[in-house]
């Protein structure tokens, strides 16, 4: 069935033919293979383009800051996945990934989105970035949506790994653009939103990438890949030591049921 | 409902208080970001120590080679999922992994396993390493186990990864030692199959990986991570052109369909 | 960690003591195995009560519209998956799964919001049912939203399955309001939006179910349920007989690369 | 790329043109929509036959018996994900479905694999049914292998669905000839075992369904089917009143890190 206008397949990511991988315009094998790291390559394949340094070291530093973070939910849902069907840790870290979604991780993005605004915002209005970080988040609570990126279920202050990430950005040369709109945005929060909610590392994220040119929409793509690597690493503790049926039988402890019964019926003690 | 003997869940991954957050011993912020890359940082999550410069580099290179071959039915899968539903880049990603089994990309395990029973029946027995391999792949003909790794369906000659991958391993200083039996498999090959058929980059994966202590049940997180990171790249693609509906278009355009039609029907010009 | 205020799971769906298993206040044993189809039990458990006869008969006939609908993309997805991963079916389906999104299959609960609000603004504003219909889809066109459940990529008609529907609802005594709804806003439509799109299956499957007492938000679980059984059916077959790659290959026999090559590059003949 | 032989996809399920859809050779249309359950169309899509009242009859009863029970692992995956990524409720669902695998559901297939070898045994060497039980039993003990089916982490007795599908199966006159298999399997395990393993529902539902002609390989889709409807009314209720991340709370109450920390590092108390 045809959906859509277009009929012909494009693409400019990869091509062969039956001696050379070609990649964004690369022999894989006699100029990738061997010479660039793998996040490098993963900027190249995105971008068409190799990374600045100051990009590759943004890059390694976000996707490190969020691989990983314990038994989260998306960690548990691939460790009870991979404990009942074995057969296939491709499933166990696909339902993994399938929680990287806009409540946990896609925030990323969401703030992202924001500071671009924010950028735009200031640039073509000629206000100071504050009154344009201002106008931007009263429009978010006119549309009753939450400022994506600031606030923290556990830390009241900033969660540390936004200093970590200002840091790397700072060292390598990176332009400070989108961190000054985040900080701006954190420092307006409080008059408008009536709460000091700080940047989280979902804001700090595309604060650190936009500044060294990573393409905003791409920015779904950090966590997805980030929280790959740590599904795996957990999916490699579950096969040696198996807890996943150990954290559902845990989940279930408390349960209340609050449906009906047959007569006569008598919950377990 | 408990299922099996274990209820305390334990983990030595990660933990965290309200100021650091702890990965394999270290502190996340202080001691890893900026300091460690992605690939490197995945090596310690998943082993607990941070690589030598030999594993570093041939870990690297494995990713790198098998992290985009083009529009292969995974990435396929995931263009289509995404094209509709372009809410969820996670389902797209998802459905992308959920095509790296035992066909396509699982051979990678499946090697490391023939070739670490090669090397243990060659120690045990005190045989040459070609008797080893002989016996080993005699005895996959024998269970009617296709042998993991050889062979490829375009490329007659050794698929050019594979020479990469080696020399990245030689030059890294790394352990030969299953390099050798991965050859040794390919010299045997002819004789007990009764085809020539060559090393592919499944093969090559464990060959290298092996050598530098990588786990081996934890190959399978090799191409699952690789993929994860060509399928976000092609994902990106797709979110500024699609194509998802035009190769699913493509793919029903020669279809037959050999069931049975109610009277009068017509198929379509 | 923890992510919200409540931390006591509740259900009302099931429960169960070592005798008995406890679903919506039945005996599963006792009450509903050999008593309930498999479509009513999905009603009970969904809403917490037996479906009447004119539901059972609308549910039923929704499902079967669209459980099945030839090699579409989500189709094509899971038995491409299925040919590289056969060790796990259910990662087969779920693939297949993850293309029912937001634009293919998510339309019909989309759509019966959309009929919703027309009804409360008919009913609050005391305006004719025509009135309020063109209301609302004026409002999704200021929005540039589309307008969900109308048009179709084939059929310049009403998709046949559209009377079908229209029919079990009529002849089982269904409630007809939302059927008034549905037609209301095909009859607003090439005024407001200069095209003459008739409605389809995603909006007839609204107007059924919702006359019946079928919770909206629910909608969604429609496609997906008939999905699973259409895509395990497609599964059985390509385990007797595999298309998965002859599909994928057939997806690319045109595509096109336009990205860069290296110098001396030569795409294959 | 080309991976095998065929080129051509060829499928017998579907096919379409502008005014007709046909399914397994019949209008979708004129002669399945209000006239086929969405269990019978389920049957019809699989096999090409429409099912026989007793084939109907078991197929329902073995769907509804393990369509739901409780808070497994699976539907705590899938409302850990939609809590995480509400967006995509087809995500959550393929989440929960991709723990439909060999050691939870996939036993079915198991059973059912072996009652047919057990069946052809006795068939092929004129031996009796429980000595033919006995050789395959054997043989799985030999192999390593567990004997799918039989045993239950709750109920020392026969697990209370078992009897259900029986009596659904007898009174619907559907043929014993596997109930019997399944039987002679449980009085030879403990003599073989060492233990009085009983039937549970995964050996019952092959147990009845062979008897009706359902096929061996399909079996797999019975959990995948039955779980989908289960896991949507889940998240039904999950969007109402979320306990997603409480679950996941819950999880984590008792887990022990067993790792290293850095000097100073104190767990919060």
């Amino acid at each position: 069935m045809k959906i859509g206008k277009e009929t012909i397949p494009r693409t400019a990511i990869c091509t062969s033919n039956e001696e050379t991988i070609v990649v964004r315009g690369l022999d894989l094998c006699g100029d990738v293979i061997g010479k660039l790291s793998f996040s490098e390559y993963f900027y190249l394949l995105l971008t068409g383009q190799r990374p600045q340094p100051a990009a590759q070291a943004v890059l390694d530093a976000t996707l490190v800051a969020i691989t990983e973070h314990g038994l989260v939910p998306s960690v548990q849902a691939a460790r009870m996945t991979y404990a009942a069907a074995p057969e296939a840790v491709q499933g166990a870290v696909a339902a993994g990934l399938l929680g990287c979604g806009s409540v946990i991780l896609g925030a990323a993005e969401q703030a992202g989105e924001m500071f671009e605004r924010i950028e735009t915002t200031r640039a073509e209005s000629g206000i100071s970035l504050d009154d344009a970080a201002a106008v931007v988040v009263r429009d978010y609570r006119a549309a009753r949506r939450p400022v994506p990126g600031y606030g923290h279920p556990l830390h009241k202050a900033r969660d540390p790994r936004v200093a970590a990430l200002f840091d790397v950005s700072r060292c390598a040369g990176a332009s400070q653009r989108f961190v000054e709109v985040a900080e701006a945005v954190e420092r307006v929060i409080p008059d408008i939103v009536g709460k000091d909610l700080r940047l989280n590392v979902s804001a700090a994220i595309p604060a650190v990438l936009l500044g060294v040119g990573f393409p905003r929409r791409a920015l779904r793509g950090i966590p997805i890949l980030a929280r790959s690597a740590g599904l795996i690493a957990h999916l490699f503790e579950e096969m040696n030591h198996s807890i996943g049926f150990a954290l559902s039988y845990q989940a279930t402890r408390e349960v209340q049921y609050d449906g009906e019964v047959p007569t006569g019926f008598a919950a377990d003690a």
